[in-house]
């Protein structure tokens, strides 16, 4: 794939890191890469890979002020991509509260799917007109140069793949983001957009904790893989970071 | 299947009345019967269906009013049914909300799952020593007699299903739901309870509309006859009125 602008959420740390790390990396990078957090100030890695790259752009957002994300961000992405809009859009930005049947509470249910769930979505309308903008410039199938909305999701959020139970607030949110996905999915393909979501591995980041098994660097240079590969026949489909389709 | 003390949310109407309405008109019907609705002094048809039925037991209830359900619900039950404690909890109240992406606010998703997915669960947490209280009591393998929590789903929260695209609101709420479940079925195997969402196929209710295809009376019949046939091959499993399994 050679997007020639990519937003990629939660960029500060972790998966969104690394991402936006690999991405400008690449041969023929893209000429614009949003790398978007809630607190720029402290976010001192992406600021020093920032520093050594001019395409890199760090945009505040946290991604659950819908107000900030219309107003400001998404006017701002426009004033610098203009007609090239925008060809990828990564939802990263994640939040796990472990809880079990005895411990879950409203409260954690509601912040978790905020994150999780409602944020890309409402993130994918409010960057449609930039998505649709670019890939009306292109011709041909769907792909991650096009158009496309990448969600990052997990296997936990896997009805078939949910043996051990448990993690009510995270597993809910993110089998939601997972419907939501093969919902843009048929909403956006006659518009050239592809969707899809991808599972990171089980990935040493905070989040991953310090039993994870996977590399940050292998995680995301797989995902990159998939995201090289996906076309219109892969459009509305779950896939792991080797590439293999994970069941609903 | 025959439970001695069956809960029901959302019985002032639509598929709740009707299950109702069909349990105490079994053989050997159950004991007790709380219909739970959130206005029973405008439910004028349980009333009326109460009257007549002296098991039936009208108990004010909005699924997302936590505190009463804690505070007041629970306790209410747990004094009348006393050491029988609760076989059969079936989470029906659901709300429908329409947004595509384009219409889509995040009001109306954390309004839906609110009720679709948040509550099914907290109310599963809150009647659990109830239900594992009927469940000790009783021998041999997972049923509806026993100890079950059905979650009233659709086949709209299923992905693999999801030719359509829209409804973010409502997909993504049942699609949880659905998770939610499969987890319950993990987690709660154990304690000798069952957990599984049905499908009641496209209904006419007030939510299915006049377009709807099946009578609410072939609907409640047909997902009867499924909690009849649930043993633990089936615990955490997506199944319709008519007992096909759906995938996720
Ligand atoms: N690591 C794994 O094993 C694993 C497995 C499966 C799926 N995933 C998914 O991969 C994605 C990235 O996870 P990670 O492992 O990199 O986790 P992480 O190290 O915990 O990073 C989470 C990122 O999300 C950001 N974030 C959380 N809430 C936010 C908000 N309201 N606004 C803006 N940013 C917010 C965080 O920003 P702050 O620094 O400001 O908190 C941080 O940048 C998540 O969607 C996660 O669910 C991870
Ligand atoms: N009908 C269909 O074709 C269809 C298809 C698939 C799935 N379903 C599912 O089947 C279930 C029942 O639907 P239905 O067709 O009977 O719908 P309905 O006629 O619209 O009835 C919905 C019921 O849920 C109750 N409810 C909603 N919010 C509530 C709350 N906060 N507290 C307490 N009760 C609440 C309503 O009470 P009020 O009267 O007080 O509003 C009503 O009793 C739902 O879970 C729905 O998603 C229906």
């Amino acid at each position: 794939m050679q997007p020639i602008t990519v937003l990629v959420t939660g960029a500060n740390r972790g998966i969104g890191l690394e991402l936006v790390r690999q991405i400008v990396a690449r041969q023929n990078p893209p000429k614009h890469v949003f790398a978007t957090c809630r607190d720029p100030d402290r976010a001192k890695d992406l600021q020093a890979l920032a520093k050594d790259t001019p395409s890199i752009e760090i945009v505040k957002l946290d991604v659950t002020d819908y107000a900030t994300l219309r107003n400001t961000v998404v006017p701002h992405v426009q004033s610098k991509v203009g007609d090239l809009g925008l060809n990828l859009l990564i939802n990263n930005a994640g939040l796990l509260l472990r809880h079990d049947l005895s411990t879950v509470t409203p409260e954690a249910m509601r912040e978790v799917y905020e994150v999780n769930t409602i944020a890309p979505v409402m993130i994918t309308q409010a960057f449609l007109p930039l998505l649709k903008a670019a890939s009306a410039r292109a011709t041909g199938g769907l792909s991650c140069s096009r158009a496309a909305v990448i969600n990052i999701t997990s296997k936990v959020g896997s009805c078939a793949d949910n043996q051990s139970g448990k993690h009510y607030p995270y597993r809910c949110s993110k089998a939601a983001l997972n419907i939501a996905t093969v919902s843009m999915s048929v909403d956006l393909k006659g518009d050239g957009i592809l969707a899809a979501v991808l599972h990171p591995g089980w990935v040493k980041t905070q989040m991953g904790g310090s039993n994870a098994i996977h590399e940050l660097s292998d995680s995301v240079k797989g995902m990159l893989d998939v995201m090289d590969r996906l076309t219109e026949n892969e459009t509305g489909k779950f896939f792991e970071w080797k590439g293999n389709e994970i069941p609903w």
